[in-house]
């Protein structure tokens, strides 16, 4: 299959650029894997109350994001393209079966490249304009992205991932 | 690849399925190339005025209807999944590179079979809710996707797309 077009438009989009030390074996079995994913994914002390996911173009993933005082958001992207290891591409702008979304916001692609040991990690997130961006970037994109990846690597470092 | 999932739902979709009597591989060279496109792609009077592609996940089909008093209305649709021959997953909720777009309305699936030396034709709108359907109803969604199959199997049975 052709590869997917992906147009990075500095005004409209945000990206988290790292070299991690974790294999990318494992980077990609923890973002596929919802027993995984619900450990990282939310930037502490929030966490992920639930998560489901079904690994296939159309198919959903589902999590839902506990405050720390309890208060629960659930959100779902629908997956859009799937490399094994190499690239995940999601968007909250379609439902499962790519039936649209009544409040899109974002699509995130996830780039991953073994880098000797380690992994150059990559993730974009697209929108639909400018509003959308500054309002991500006033959400803590940077912060919250930067501090999940942080968590990422530390729980495949503590061995929690089995390769 | 894993088969994408696609989920039909009565109240919020609509479907049109036929038999015709052309074969599956001209109907799919005249769904994906712009010159056969525009030929058959708008129900007469109303034309096509202009008609570009980018055959891949991520690309667009852009497209200009005409109606017959000159007004132009732009279209455009991402490509989701393109399996030749087979199926083709467009929507309006996603623009190039998978960017959401503001006015997202429907997804459409195109599947094909063969069927004889002939093809079974398979066109679905799926919609976000049951307001978009209706309107897509009022709109004439079986009177307009009918037609300009019908003219898509007249175009290909004139000799029109050389197989």
């Amino acid at each position: 299959m052709t590869s997917p077009l992906i147009k990075f438009d500095p005004n409209l989009d945000l990206v988290l650029e790292r070299d991690v030390d974790v294999p990318v074996d494992l980077v990609w079995k923890a973002w596929t894997t919802p027993e995984h994913l619900r450990e990282w994914f939310a930037p502490k002390p929030w966490s992920i109350a639930s998560c489901e996911l079904d690994l296939r173009p159309g198919g959903m993933l589902h999590f839902v994001m506990r405050s720390p005082d309890g208060q629960e958001f659930p959100n779902q992207l629908c997956y859009l393209d799937i490399k094994p290891q190499e690239r995940l591409i999601m968007t909250d702008a379609l439902l499962a079966g790519f039936r649209p979304s009544a409040s899109p916001f974002f699509t995130a692609v996830l780039d991953l490249k073994k880098n000797g040991t380690g992994t150059r990690y990559k993730a974009t997130a697209i929108h639909g304009d400018e509003d959308a961006r500054k309002k991500h970037e006033e959400m803590g994109f940077q912060d919250g992205w930067g501090t999940v990846l942080t968590q990422l690597v530390e729980y495949i470092q503590a061995g929690r991932v089995p390769s």
